[in-house]
């Protein structure tokens, strides 16, 4: 039902110390922490003497007490330490450990078999800690399939009708959505030049970058997917003919971490280029992300959830538009990655590093030029 | 489970307006609102697109746009516009349309095939608009299955243990209940000539009528059941020997919509000849309803399902008593309907005429005399 | 599922008088009340008539009358009146009776055929009154299987981890653990002689024997298991050397009746030979006990509970200790009784009175002494 074989973001790095946190995630409850050189820890929850949750226990050292009966779980998951008479330890005491990597603020967890961990399946992220950008992340909790989510981010045309058209413009609707597909990895693009931006970038237009917002503007959206459920949307405005870095830029992030089948940790975060150090800029962004998802898509998307109950989505017949293409795409491949996972066979690699490289330089360009495969 | 090719109330006609209503009924949801001229719309309301729910959406003209993709469906169900490049509008892109009838303060809807709504189908409830009569009107969201509502219902002699005697007397207790079934349609009706009126009448007697409480009263109560779950109680008081309109005369209507096999709503009605620009008496006519309803059934209904369960009641071995036979006679009637409509056999039809007409005139009669059929 | 020809704990004696009172045991709608002459009774809850439940009714005599149709049923589940026409009684107009016997402030109940109740089989809580002693008692309403509890308590090796220390000493995690089996009784037992005491008792070392909380002190814990839920810990302090009266003696017991297979009424009482009318250490053994069982025990147990789910704790493969020892025979005594129950074989007695004897004889001797089967 889950991929399995791959890298779910598990916490924000910030969210993480020393204190004993549990997340569940693909219905596998977990234990987190971070050991005294600073280093994060995953194991399961699960105390294997009577399943008592390891988080209502203690650190001892960088291991962990199990406060029922006291067991003490290492790193490893192995228990280190039997309290009972002769302290025995057997092969059996122990839990899972997960592998984890902590890359660009977040802490990543591989739910799969911990010998098959393979970094090179993590997604770039690097534009999370890319100098001369800043950053504000935040968590969800929706009660929804995360796959109805990033159908919700891979499909930008609901943001004409459900962000009231503050995501939207003439432009963007008029412009030519290109969806690409490269290894395990999918794109939905929008180029937008010389026309009016969403109006949620006129203060930007007018404040950060001195330009009367009534004045046309470059504006772009790309969309990146990666399973199982990884999207970087890079998106930004500036003015005719300039490049991306003179403008406002922005990166926003959303990992899909599945708690069930109907319920979502969603973490996201936005990377920008300017007003690093202004408050109200910082406030805004905050503000706008706040109304966009909490007010507007969680409530939309919960309740999509409700009507489709424990039933799947593509059991019901759904009808489809064009622009639920690339979100189709996404379910075809995480549907392809599952399939593969369960015959062992050998899955595909991430979106192919010419087209990233491209896309870097594109970014780079002066009349940033949408690639095609 | 339910009986499809039948009326159901949807909601009381001053519930909806221009604003965008939901319902469940039948475990389906539906989509309630008015056109500009007036006239109700029942349509789906789930987007056939990515099923988010179309009342969270808004109005355009006599249509409703999804808030979600911004698909527009009007009356009939049919997308008429979609807002995605081309706007190709495929034949899969709509959602149900329910019959509607708008009548005596109600809409009633249909919830089975509309080539086979049939407006002979929905019962007499004229007495709703009778000129020399008011209304008030109500609805309860009750946890309970809908027939065990109406079981509540055609047993009167609960009146004396669950409504501490404010609805019985020795007059009804030791009156004859006569059952009666013709086509569809089944009465349980009692005539308790000469005798004390139940408490809750001693105002009307006293205040309305001018007739001391103590004195006896010519009493009747004629209960009349229609499927799926539409209910009129025909009661009232009046000095022995006299005609009916001379007295307190009310009819209660009680109209049963499952929501799910253990959720209904309860759509209710009081519909009196006295008092009628009487604020004391509209507030007692309430406040009783209140009481015995919302007070004393209800409680008990959802007690009783909360120990039923899930399962069906008549699998439970019940004692019966034989003030239960025209509560067994309803649900032998409905369960005979809905196996006709599996089979696609021809239903009967709603109770005689005849026996209507002789209830109409027995009304209108002094010394109403209970017919026989 | 559950044993039901065994004694299970309806309620303590003091939470039942004329009231009608609900309790739901083994899944099973239970009615406690009282009759005139003080004797409890218990019958089914549910009339037989439509399922509503008879504590929503009426108290006539030492009957009770149901409150929706006025059935009234008498001390044996009879019903004795039906208010209805002709007043008939059918056989089956009758709820269950459940045999009870009020013992030691508790009443208890028998949960399988009538005609097998064998008063044989309800243990030994004497204590409760013995003279010399006073007793305080509560309930707790447990979301956890109740042989989780049971558990629980049958390993005191969790003091040292889940009471942080004060229920738990050197002397206690030295002293060997004696498991002892006898007829369908088992025994946990530890006799720690001439060491410190678990820091709980360090109050009544010093205040009510007046000795130095620093000195050695003879320490015993010794809990009893009855089935299907019944434990009983004679526990306390006494003088090197010196017998059991001279010390601080409690006994605690603890009953678990089930209310789902993962819910439980936990009733639990205190039994003291100190402070009889002191009210700081009358409020020093309830704040004891509040902390240790609802901010320690309950939490954990609960936990425990949501984490197996639905699924039996067996079928997990748990990791084994020395201390689940007595925890498990009583697993295994309890499949063993089910399974007697469903193929009506004969079933063990309870603990050989020999043992209990014993025991009663080394609580009267001075260096009590560990019996040994």
């Amino acid at each position: 039902m889950y991929l399995k074989n791959a890298w779910y973001v598990a916490a924000w790095s910030n969210e993480i110390g020393e204190a004993l946190a549990e997340r569940t995630i693909l219905d596998t409850p977990i234990l987190l922490y971070r050991k005294e050189n600073g280093d994060p820890v995953a194991i399961g929850n699960l105390c294997p003497h009577r399943f008592a949750p390891l988080h209502m226990g203690r650190r001892i050292g960088d291991s962990v007490q199990c406060n029922y009966h006291g067991m003490v779980f290492g790193e490893t998951g192995h228990c280190v330490l039997n309290p009972h008479r002769g302290g025995v330890i057997s092969p059996a005491m122990k839990v899972a450990a997960y592998p984890l990597i902590e890359r660009n603020g977040a802490i990543w967890i591989w739910m799969g078999e911990a010998e098959a961990a393979d970094p090179a399946l993590l997604p770039d992220f690097d534009c999370y800690s890319a100098p001369g950008f800043t950053t504000i992340r935040g968590m969800m909790d929706v009660a929804a399939n995360y796959e109805l989510i990033a159908d919700n981010l891979l499909d930008l045309t609901h943001a004409e009708f459900l962000h009231d058209g503050a995501l939207s413009s003439e432009a963007i609707t008029i412009s030519k959505l290109e969806t690409m597909e490269s290894g395990s990895t999918i794109w939905a693009n929008r180029w937008c030049p010389n026309g009016e931006a969403a109006p949620v970038w006129s203060q930007i237009q007018e404040r950060v970058m001195g330009v009367d917002p009534a004045k046309p503007i470059d504006h772009w959206l790309y969309m990146r997917w990666d399973a199982p459920g990884h999207l970087l949307l890079d998106v930004g405005i500036t003015e005719p003919g300039n490049r991306r870095e003179q403008g406002g830029w922005v990166f926003t992030g959303h990992h899909l971490t599945p708690i069930s089948p109907t319920r979502t940790f969603y973490y996201w975060t936005v990377v920008r280029n300017h007003g690093l150090d202004d408050p109200e800029i910082e406030a805004f962004w905050q503000g706008s992300i706040d109304y966009a998802f909490a007010v507007q898509d969680k409530p939309m998307i919960e309740a999509q959830q409700r009507m489709i109950g424990d039933r799947h989505v593509e059991d019901l017949n759904p009808v489809a538009i064009p622009a639920d293409l690339a979100g189709a795409k996404a379910r075809r491949m995480l549907a392809r990655l599952r399939a593969a996972e369960v015959k062992g066979e050998p899955r595909p690699a991430l979106g192919g590093s010419a087209l990233n490289e491209l896309l870097k330089s594109a970014a780079e360009s002066a009349n940033p030029v949408l690639p095609v495969v």
